[in-house]
């Protein structure tokens, strides 16, 4: 049975046991938010699994979006901890992160990636235009958004490879809207993982694969799930009530359901909040107290 | 069985025969555009289908979106005419059309309402304060799109209630974003009816039904569906597959089910397709061969 | 000598000595921030000022944008504690408050109004919705942006008094983009006033006046000056220069810049600085510490 | 006397008189279009006029905006010759144009470069996607949008270097809104030149210039005056009435209105105007006959 996941937690436990190559670890992080990590060992698990060898770490809580402020905090410093442990160096002002905004601004559940953009404390320029303004605890940031292929003409792994060559990042992370198996996953998990990223996983057609092997510096790649395609939802429905559908029925499924997305009603106000949380744990990763600091001068 | 389609059209067909008080009529309106009318006679007709006694017109072709330049034209000549044969009387100067944008503007499926208005030819000011420069041949028409109700604390019926009161048009015009039952209608169908509409049907919380009843005049409603309901998609599986599921079980799909909606993928391209093309057909249905000057003058 | 000014304060300075029927009152609100208050008692002052009748409170700081965190948060008390003085009654649950976002949002010097709905606590749906889950210390709040004259066909005056009719608010607060003689205005000053507001002022063409006379309930209105007319910003280099233009010149003037404004390069930061602090002020003003916790909460 | 102009036409007419190694050319397109060349031919040219040396296209009509129907498809005409007049060679299927659209979409006059893009025709994804669904006419067409410095950390100039050194397209079409010393010019002129383009130059801060020195492939820039600098509208008006200020005064001038711009209030719909307009014109300079089969297919 193949489903469409993008998140490693849900692949892992489709079968029911854990395949050989994958390990599995649980943490509560607060008694609101529950970290799961899932490492996949070798080329074995990566059969098994469908995703490269790595580690795959999943912070779930159910105030993800932002409406209990408490909750939202949390959230915020697992995300920004979880982060910083899968750099492979702090970032700091020699040279540049890179960070990606990957989806398409114009479809609501699509552009948490871009959203996420708008929050973000880029400082790579001030560095040159003005250092001695900079704070001593800012990193050096720079961010792009690359677009949609319909309208640049150009995949979102072209032009990140090519700026990646010319201001030499000391890694890239890359953001993007996912898709899960199970509705309940949406807005309430956010994956982080050392692998890479295929952009359009979630609801584009997938492009190739943005990781360390195209752009030569690690990839730190940021999800959150923000649809199920029908064809999972059909097919998890159909296996509760009346058993797993036979390969005919499913490949049957595959096609009618082929280009449907589901998504919450209130997508609009999950992304805002979403983006909010992402951005926040993204700046203290990246900044430390500054964005603290920031935060709190902003109030936003 | 209780399936959840703004469409008149499903839902006359789910009992697989017509009920009584309730006539269709099929119209071949040029190779690709089909046109197809239910008639709600009574009582009897609308306990059956769960829709007010009235008409509702549907306008079906593949190329709605616009992708094929004939088959958009033919579109927008039937919408013209479709909606001149409900209109209560001829647009003209003296008392205005007041055109109302319906749904969420943030939300991309729930977005056409507002965006059919931003290729409108609104006109009633002009009356009043350039009246020489008018056109013949153009109506007075004005627009609104009353926005959110999380956003505004206002139903979008109390907005339009007391506009209508205040400006006194000869009828209101109404668009939204619909559900239906059969992702095949997504994009490629145009409802119209004499009776009204439940702004938020398709996917914002159903909220009190605009009509004359409570507005005091005509209301005219245009809806393209753009969602199915999650729980639709997944009861019309099951029982392609394994047959109708039993009321209990419905039920409890309705409630897993219950906030997700189930939209294409390339929804923003369908919106725009779809806004331009009712735009347009508005446009000659009030303005008449104003319309097409214009259309022909700016190029859009 | 003809201005085109929209702040009591400028009007009132521009002859050099003050009118009859006019008063004027300063107050260091804080080291950053400084209230001034123009009192304009009887027709006199209205003749010699062009405004009519009532109290115009300006509160300046060079940091209203919100670069500066304390200076910001200064900002946003002054703008509460001098809104609520100038409020007829203590909002509350029983009548809304109806606050009204006017101007043009694809402006962006225009766009304030909008801009600062976007973050303003509504609440009035919730009373009736959902009346158990709101804060004892909300009051009950409304907004609408009534959209532009030539997409609706629709003067803003007729919007907001057909909604006042049906809603019957306590009162209306109309927030709108304003201009300025000084570009040392622009974005430093905020300028409230119990006597209404003609909309458009700043930037559209001047509507007529949303007040008490026309609407039948009390009308505060907030302005934040973001642009100059050119020809104010000529007329005043020519006499700092060459003296004085007289009247056929300065007519020359008028009419070869008649449509031009004058607005800061880095306009679309101004804007989301002063829509985040006239918001905030705003809500406190209107919910008390309801807003404070709120602000806390979301962290915008 | 420094006067802050992107058109070479005005620089060419500060003094009165042409100055040496700068010719001029003037053709009547069509009774509404005029067309005016300025040919810089050497280092003395440049000095007088603080232009590269290179050809310098204008193109001037009052209906630039689209207002009237013939005249705006004289303009889209003479568009597509000059363009193709100033390409290094003919846009074909082998090698791709990469078009950039520069400035600010948040800022209205600065977003041009953002908005053409939405109207063009992108195709190179395609000649590797679906090479047997296009078109024999359609030409190879790339576009970005490098965003905003301060939002980026990156320098258009790195971007689009970054993406040239990737994807070797044969030429670079940058288009920008442009500074003009008249009003009159405003939204009434396009600028062609084949000397390449400072990104910023009209709005934002001047910036690294992107040219064939920098990118080692031929610039096309496209330009439409959107706004005048303040300082720019002082000085003429101070000449026009009392004479032309000394150094000092002129300083002092350029001092006090620093950041201010000058724009026309209905922004929005000139640039939503001219956005069509250029769009159109380089469809057609790149795409030939398809792009108008595909104006008139999508009516837009």
């Amino acid at each position: 049975m193949r489903l469409q996941t993008d998140l490693a937690m849900e692949a892992a436990q489709i079968t029911g046991r854990l395949p050989e190559g994958v390990r599995v670890e649980e943490q509560q992080f607060t008694p609101d938010v529950h970290i799961h990590r899932v490492y996949i060992d070798n080329e074995q698990g990566q059969q098994a699994i469908g995703k490269p060898p790595g580690t795959y770490v999943t912070i779930q809580a159910q105030a993800l979006t932002g409406a209990d402020a408490d909750i939202a905090a949390d959230c915020t410093r697992a995300l920004s901890e979880q982060l910083q442990a899968l750099f492979p160096q702090k970032p700091d002002r020699a040279r540049p992160v890179l960070v990606v905004g990957l989806g398409n601004r114009s479809i609501t559940p699509d552009s948490l990636g871009p959203r996420v953009l708008e929050h973000l404390l880029v400082t790579r320029h001030m560095f040159s235009l003005v250092p001695e303004q900079v704070d001593q605890r800012a990193a050096s940031v720079a961010a792009i958004a690359p677009g949609v292929l319909g309208e640049t003409g150009l995949e979102s792994g072209e032009v990140i490879a090519a700026l990646v060559e010319h201001i030499q990042p000391s890694m890239v992370i890359a953001i993007d809207a996912l898709a899960a198996l199970a509705p309940s996953r949406l807005a309430t998990t956010v994956q982080l993982s050392d692998t890479g990223i295929a952009p359009g996983a979630g609801i584009g057609n997938q492009r190739p694969r943005l990781d360390q092997a195209l752009l030569g510096v690690p990839v730190i790649a940021l999800g959150v799930p923000t649809v199920v395609h029908a064809a999972s939802l059909v097919i998890h429905a159909l296996t509760d009530t009346a058993g797993p559908p036979d390969e005919t029925q499913q490949q049957a499924l595959q096609q009618s359901c082929g280009d449907l997305i589901v998504t919450p009603k209130d997508i609009d106000t999950i992304i805002h909040g979403c983006a909010t949380v992402v951005a926040r744990g993204l700046n203290m990763a990246l900044h430390g107290d500054l964005a603290l600091a920031e935060a709190a001068q902003l109030f936003s």
